[in-house]
């Protein structure tokens, strides 16, 4: 691949997702004194304008590290050692998630699936309805799957552990719907909610954030599972003032501060409804391609990204190459136990029907190179509905 | 149109082009000694590395100016007032060099033309061989017709010339043409190249430039038209030790810089090949539509942009607010007096097929929602020609 | 000079001036459409910010030009082929002003100088007596003069072409005086201000600009000198709307509307009295080495730079080199007749105590390094003169 | 603090120290795909560019987090909870190195200091010989005490373990050390090396490192301290493929790249010979304005901060912000049980003879107008000794 290639790279990625120039430019600013008063001013504006992004009045926490870094974050703080957690497998990442909490010791219980849907809430009420001792101690699903494109339906999970009238905590991670699909900490009683920097939020990697309940600040008193880097507490004491336990990325704050601003200026429920919009776009190109879309449920159709299953015989990933090699465009592979069958197209962050329209085209010409059988219309479709929902 | 819109503008109009990050990252350095040793490396290194997009081993001359001044640069360095010089009306950019020859006090006879093709040679060969006595001293053509999107055949007029035993000076302006177009300095036989920082060099604007033969040096020594900023004396004395008669535009230079070894590295050949190539694919979908391309002869259509006759009764400029208003896409408008009745799609500079493919998407997209009777599928048309044609 | 160095280099030329790094930011966005209504309101919202900074509320005109050409403009505009121009020499800027106006056909009669002082306004004030016949059309002078550090008063001047009660116009240019030394346009009764980006506007170089007074407006209508890119008149006719005749120079535009932001955020009464300040604490350090300062009138000291006179028997441009070489500091050489004569320090634009110390620091132990014999603790009386005026 | 300030902030604490322009366009660039080839290219490059600046052939291992991570990550990948470590009380950081030890489980056993010197090599000699049945799992030193700038002397802390034949792990924070003070890390035998991006690597924080040796890989398969994010199997499984186990901070790796070759370019020894030499040039101001320097021995005296002390009565902070407000410089404050009475200078990283002068004139002239009696001709001195150690 040497040589100098034109025009820019489509990062189609499900996150992270483009970076916008004016996001690039504010993190580019010279790195001030995370001790002196300008630093304590854009710390004290940047946690304030981070809250309603979460739809939360109540502290939402920043680490300097991934998602991941976000996730145990999560766990540790609230959590003892052999708690047990109840998690459902919706793909990925939830499988990645498990991985973890047995790594630092926890005991998660597995509600299966088939990575086709999100969590289906109904199970969850079942199953918290047979602990009457309560053993399960927190409820940790993902909001939407990046790995499948579903996402799950976070309010009737909320009800359904309401309806078992079961004290869980519970946790969410949306790490790849934040700012993309609508999330409501606050209203859907979310204890910690997990996300990271490099998705709706349009910022590089490199931050992780934790949005937490006062149940779950409550719980992360008492709660056994050593911890310090993660630790709450510190964060919780100095971020009123402006000041972080250790060095903060200071140049990310300035690119989350700008996207705050990004965000609100075009209006949470805009983005939404622009999430959604590209989504069904996309699916009908999908469709009309006659490719199978990854998740099943329409209730649970990912504004953010959509996995499209290959037909027998064709691997994702060599049609990825194609497109990357002929398009310069990057989509997601698909991930674990479905790698090879199916890829994932990324229509999330800083997007806009002409990046929309350039990346299906990219896929449907890549799909036809690959030797994919496909019929050919799909761009039109999506072009269609783009026309009649303008 | 307040509040942020997302993702980034499609800036399609036949220059200024879209501005690669590498190119505005490397402007954005800071600003050095004009005098100093660091800059005088720079500007030999600028102006060598300059020489080959041009395709000549001759000076080229480089202005802190706008295209327009690297035209009145050309004129006042090797003509003296009342000079006739034979000018061929091809579009509103030749019309606009015919008025600005008559403002600095030459006498310019023009072959009138129908904006629909480039210079006849032709005409050209009869109209010198009718001047035995040489009262014609310049020949000024343009090159790649920004208005129409029209594409002189250069050789083919210096054949006519050379035909005609005609000693004029050739003066040819390839601003939108240069580095998006094939063009020959030397082997053409041209004696002053005029062009501008903003089209196919994917520069800002704000530099302009001459590239000049030996007998337009000479013709310069010999000229009476008063000139200071733009005189080449200064230039031709100072630039081989790194220096300017003035401050330069340092800034633009390193984005020059920067912008010539991108051309390079992609291979001269393989950006004419990619210009044509989305050219082709352009006018594909264009006939799809059902719409006239402005340029009439297939020998001519510009590799820079295509010009979209509207049909009757329908506001070019009507639609072109609508694509603008819906999917955040400037194109081009009707000059002069095509104003209203065509538009322009440039499909320059740092641009590749997902572009295109958003490209043409937002104009066909525009084309209905503005009501404009179209049939669908051009986008088809040209991801079919892409796909044929990788 | 391979390798790389550590540390910023100090660009402590008398411009162009560091470029702060929030304009460079600024100039890195994206090039837009230069005929669509975002860049229109830019273009209306940058020609109305900077008319404060001229202190005018008549029309302002940016050139894509150095300040030469905005020189040039000065004078094609307002005068005609033969016009007899009453120029004074204050040092290499104003001399090249006069072989411009001469190479366009001006008939400049100069008034001699030492390059030691600026403008003697009785001087102009007798000349102008002895032409009752108004043959004299324009008086030019140079505010503040780049190559010696000597500041004209030009309020005193107008003074004196008010006593002769002559009707010429009123030509100043301020290239490096604006923004930096105060300057009052109207107030002053200046019929043409000249001046350019990269020095009290802390931009890159690449802008020309001339203030307009409605004298000169009307002077432009008759005059008959051929002009096409410098003309005013398009320029005026198209402003109003956001347009401008040609291609302008986006990104500086975008450079420029910070500037005026950022002058106005620190006030120029702020503005001028930090150039001032660090202009006197230069001169006690200049004098404590017991080196001559160029400029030899107090009242004429310029608050942009000082010219240092070297002693007999050293080069002062063998000093620059050392410093140079050793500190990684560009100076100012003595330019004309002073070449290696003197040097000059720029301490103007973006520029505060810190790096005005350093600067000086440089120049004295470069100076010792360089063999020249003086006194060292410039910078301590520096110091001392800062401290105490905080 | 309103208003806008001219010209660039000081930032002279120890770290983060002022990134250099070239770096900040560096992490400017797009985000790309942290799974696709061009970021595997990058990361290869990168993991191997940093190996020399370690001064190891062994692997070095990178986090998204601040060096605080870094500190958790080398003690739970080496040690079981329970075990004891010893660590030396050299300041503030060493401190808090313990309070982290202790959180997670680890049983420090801490040297006394008076935080005016480094580690002693001959206690630890002493004390490792007193623990015949190897008790202490690893000896745990701070290289360079941004606290009080102390540097150990690290080699003479190995040879202290190798007389004692004491088998423990030598694990060495050389976050403020790494790249301004010599270091080597396979020669001096050390286990794991700690660092951040934020102070001689010249990036913005937000990247944590460990180097380690075969010996440390060994202990981390049989540790058993919890750990999951910070776990290096997984870095040392996908790191040789240009992988990382989660998303890694692109943007930041972009500017390390750039790092290393900045590095590289000037030539370790000559960034080493440069920060020593402004380290003499900066405690020969201290003396001379008759303060203290923080740090008694001079075999320790850091290259990468001076810590001056206050006489007494007079409160280090009240300078800081005098300082701060009028010359626009941040110091570093005391930290801890010294907090007010000493300030810290940074002189590391991005830095030059000039801004050293400056930031010396800004302390001098500080210094005065907080009233704090000290001898003035600091800067003079500093001047001598740079211009006698050009």
């Amino acid at each position: 691949m040497s040589g100098h290639r034109a025009g820019p790279h489509f990062l189609q990625i499900p996150g992270p997702s483009n970076v916008p120039g004016r996001i690039l430019r504010a993190i580019e600013r010279p790195t001030i004194d995370h001790r002196g008063p300008m630093f304590q001013e854009l710390a004290k504006t940047v946690l304030a304008k981070i809250k309603p992004i979460f739809k939360t009045t109540n502290p939402v926490i920043i680490f300097p590290s991934s998602g991941t870094g976000a996730w145990e974050a999560a766990l540790v703080n609230t959590l003892s050692p052999g708690d047990r957690v109840l998690m459902v497998e919706t793909g990925q990442f939830s499988t990645l998630w498990v991985e973890l909490a047995t790594r630092i010791g926890l005991d998660p219980e597995v509600i299966p699936g088939d990575w086709r849907r999100g969590v289906p809430p109904e199970v969850v009420d079942e199953r918290l309805s047979r602990d009457p001792e309560h053993r399960i101690k927190a409820v940790c699903v993902v909001h939407n799957e990046t790995s499948t494109g579903a996402t799950s339906r976070i309010a009737e999970v909320r009800s359904a552990i309401d309806r078992a009238k079961h004290p869980a905590l519970f946790l969410v991670d949306t790490i790849s719907g934040l700012a993309s699909a609508d999330y409501r900490h606050d209203e859907w009683g979310v204890d910690v909610t997990i996300t990271g920097s490099q998705k709706g939020l349009m910022l590089p990697p490199g931050l992780g954030f934790n949005a937490v309940s006062d149940k779950a600040i409550a719980a992360s008193k008492t709660a056994k599972t050593s911890r310090s880097y993660w630790d709450w507490g510190a964060q919780l004491g100095q971020n009123p003032s402006g000041n972080f336990p250790y060095t903060p990325a200071t140049n990310l704050l300035y690119g989350l501060n700008e996207a705050c601003d990004m965000l609100m200026d075009e209006g949470l429920d805009n983005v939404f409804a622009r999430h959604e919009r590209h989504a069904e776009a996309t699916r009908r190109a999908v469709r009309h391609w006659g490719l199978e879309i990854q998740c099943e449920d329409a209730r649970e159709y990912s504004p953010v990204l959509t996995g499209v299953v290959m037909p027998d015989g064709h691997d994702a990933d060599a049609v990825r190459r194609v497109i990357l090699e002929n398009f310069d465009m990057s989509l997601g592979a698909g991930l674990g136990k479905v790698k090879g069958r199916m890829f994932r197209i990324g229509h999330l962050g800083d997007f806009n029907d002409l990046l929309l329209c350039g990346t299906l085209a990219g896929c449907e010409m890549g799909l036809r190179m690959a030797g994919v059988p496909i019929q050919t219309g799909g761009v039109q479709m999506a072009m269609d509905y783009l026309t009649g929902n303008a």
